[in-house]
């Protein structure tokens, strides 16, 4: 199990899918999977999702520029995911660690303005205290220009995409900045949603 | 916050959304919600999800009976969910649990013969050894029936849909009659998928 160092960040993953509502669903994932540049990941698709993994900056371009290739159609479209940082199961794959910060899909992700309601949730994992971090990342959103809205068992949050995934990979950063042994956010985005 | 006590267990709740990958989606979603009957639970949905709240058997019953009206139509639908019991901030609406546990839609459900595949997480809040009740309800999983494989950050699954809820139904209510103070569980369930 690695340990975090100031020079040497863990690694980090996400389970994720994209569910296009159309029935052209596999072309649009096949096709935004194709545009998208994951050479800076560790990246694996089952039966049910796909799994991605390295740095936290890379691992949140690749998802959010695959889901934005999508949603630019128009189509009803939502990101389901589950990040995860130090799970004790997590100890194979560190290769892509040596990678730098710097993102690939920057083009493709600012080329799109999209509008998500979303959903997120945060779970510290294995500490007494774990509801102060979850609040103080609930408060933290608001300063990336996400609205957010409490309810049950999540935190609702509407804005552009672009703050929206800036809100969500500044909560995992500093969960990791802190020292949290083991983090779990999960999150729903949703786009051009007919109910919204 | 209610204490839970052998007489009076807690209120459990779920948030959970169906995506039928088709361009019919919203009808498909409208009639299932239709023909199921959720008058034992609360239930309330938002621009992302649907919450779904009261005793353990029938938040399932109800979500599960939805997701199989609309799997049974051979589409693509997968069923995302995060459950939990417990959550410091979950204390309104406890008027359901006066209901009894005679679920109400158990003929909808027994009609439709589904397979699945399928992940699910746990989360114990709160505690230090968390991952012990978790290794445990994996291995429990199996108990009902279901093909069980490890893989990051979540445990894949294989089976019979009925045999896939009553694991997560009894992953759920293990963990309340063991006295988590909070657990979360998520889950992803994908029917017809032309990727299995």
């Amino acid at each position: 199990m690695p340990d975090k160092t100031p020079d040497q960040p863990r690694i980090a993953g996400v389970s994720f899918s994209l569910y296009p509502m159309c029935d052209n669903f596999i072309d649009l994932i096949l096709s935004a999977i194709k545009k998208v540049d994951s050479s800076k990941v560790w990246m694996k698709t089952d039966r049910v999702s796909t799994i991605v993994r390295g740095r936290i900056p890379h691992i949140f371009d690749v998802t959010q520029a695959a889901f934005l290739e999508i949603a630019k159609t128009g189509e009803h479209v939502v990101y389901s995911a589950t990040f995860s940082v130090g799970c004790p199961g997590d100890t194979e794959g560190h290769a892509y660690m040596d990678a730098d910060e710097k993102t690939l899909n920057r083009e493709l992700i600012e080329a799109v303005d999209q509008k998500l309601s979303a959903k997120f949730a945060l779970y510290p994992m294995g500490g007494g205290n774990y509801m102060d971090p979850i609040y103080e990342q609930i408060e933290a959103m608001k300063d990336h220009g996400v609205d957010v809205e409490l309810t049950h068992y999540e935190t609702m949050l509407e804005g552009a995409a672009h703050n929206i995934f800036n809100g969500l990979q500044s909560v995992l950063q500093a969960m990791e900045d802190a020292g949290s042994s083991h983090t779990v956010m999960t999150t729903t985005l949703s786009a051009n949603s007919p109910s919204a």
